[in-house]
């Protein structure tokens, strides 16, 4: 048998994986990602917890194909990153660092765009090549598989769905300086920002109280039959909905498969999607399917673990 | 020496050419498309003029790579066509009938994806892997490219960059069905279209007239500094320019190309264009370079060549 090792690191955390080739997961355990000093120990501990669960597991070197890896921060094909102000790392070659750390082959990937390979593989989009993956968290991140291969781009900066523009009206400002990107309106922060001006000017009655008010409160009260939430919802769903549209008109997806902590709202959230996509959508596209993501925090692992396996097969 | 042919198969002629495998053309020539009977002697035209080009060029069979294809519908990965109304195709094994009617190995692709990739190979995206092209003409299509590879997506309809919405509030119908979609602003008819409604509400002098008022004649005028015509260009290349800055952000590609009849019209198109696109691109983006495509109607023929040599060398 022969294993390998998904890690997917990230701000606070980085989660690890022990597979089989098969994508059965053998272990799976997190270290602390230690910022201080420009983020200098992370692939350090990262190789020193490799060789660790190796002896815990009595592996024998050969028998390790490779470390995929995923980095919250563009990533070139070579797997070099310019800078990840999460980690703390300027300029960083970490497929080559990592290789000499470790003796083993190792890929590197975009998190979102590994995470995206990951439900491909395992999760929501399982049995598909063409898939959309769209992660609504705190901002909204993406990663787009066409023919199997995620789309990397020209400096690793590909699938960036959420800083697409959606409204070219828009007066506040993104995080990225532009004005109207999707992030703006589907990411957990953007459904309190529509769910805040909705508040401020619509008196019907609902439960939804304008301070405080958080993603999960407006789609609980979606299920709880509050109009003035579904509106809310229908607002956030157009956006992304019309957007997906214009998305699958450029890559023909067969399934766009939804994830990040908004979707844990569940099936609810999906035909506030579906129903503005198939308004929008040319109608060779009419029959992609929509579908939640499977694999929670296990996707960015999984893919990882993807990423250097395909790269060992082809 | 190993030789290919490249086949651009439209609804009036059929273009074809001789390739070296190094990428020269030896020999190019047209066919008439004979569109009665649903089309069914196109592939059989197709094959007897290679078989005449094999004898009049004094060609082996042994040396003969294959046959690469452009037809104007979407083309699925393994060479089928649904339909295409151009050639008056139903249901066609494209792939699959025409290398049972000549005994060499075809790829088939979808027309506009294939003039991509003949840009991409011998034009204006030269040694570039990652370009979007869009072409500019009665329609706007296009093809995007990433890694070297045509997007064909789930049912060959990738690239539909002409159906992108990018306007929500339009009324007006486009030829899909859709309301919106880039190609009523962008493509030849497109401009015709916002020449006339600028036309009809702007009483300034200006040398266009609303009749009979052609693409031509609106960058004729911008050239001679005409303002009406120059806001014209202006309303174009912001539609299309913030279209292409959505592209980006999903495939981040190295250089965009311009072609089609409107592009003909020559640099003065570019500023157009990219000053919104930048105004709107995310900021890994800003660098991307616009550039004019190059082969003119040899890029079906270029493209479809590449699309066989691609698939020998792989």
């Amino acid at each position: 048998m022969k294993y390998c090792f998904g890690v997917d690191i990230g701000g606070t955390t980085v989660k690890m994986g022990l597979f089989e080739k098969t994508g059965e997961i053998l272990d799976k355990w997190e270290i602390v990602t230690r910022r201080e000093d420009e983020g200098k120990a992370v692939l350090p501990d990262v190789a020193a917890s490799v060789a660790e669960k190796i002896q815990e597991h009595h592996l024998k070197e050969a028998d390790i194909i490779g470390i995929g890896v995923g980095v919250p921060a563009p990533v070139t094909e070579d797997g070099v990153v310019k800078a990840s102000a999460n980690i703390g790392w300027g300029y960083k070659e970490v497929k080559k660092e990592l290789e000499e750390l470790t003796g083993f082959s190792v890929e590197v990937g975009n998190d979102a765009n590994v995470a995206a390979l990951g439900e491909m593989w395992k999760g929501g989009g399982e049995g598909n090549s063409n898939i959309v993956m769209v992660t609504l968290g705190t901002g909204v991140g993406g990663g787009v598989i066409v023919g199997g291969k995620v789309i990397i781009g020209t400096q690793g900066a590909g699938g960036e769905i959420g800083h697409m523009c959606v409204n070219y009206e828009e007066v506040e400002v993104c995080g990225c300086g532009n004005r109207g990107c999707l992030e703006q309106y589907a990411s957990a922060t953007g459904i309190v920002r529509l769910a805040r001006r909705k508040l401020a000017q619509d008196k019907r009655e609902t439960v939804l109280k304008a301070e405080n008010v958080t993603a999960k409160d407006v789609f609980d009260a979606v299920k709880a039959g509050d109009c003035v939430a579904q509106e809310i919802a229908e607002e956030f769903g157009k956006y992304l909905g019309y957007c997906l549209a214009n998305i699958a008109a450029i890559t023909d997806p067969a399934v766009i498969v939804i994830g990040g902590g908004v979707s844990k709202a569940g099936e609810v959230l999906l035909p506030y999607i579906q129903t503005p996509f198939l308004e929008r959508a040319l109608f060779t596209n009419k029959g992609v399917e929509f579908r939640l993501a499977k694999l929670g925090n296990d996707a960015g692992i999984c893919g990882a673990a993807k990423l250097i396996l395909d790269e060992y097969s082809s």
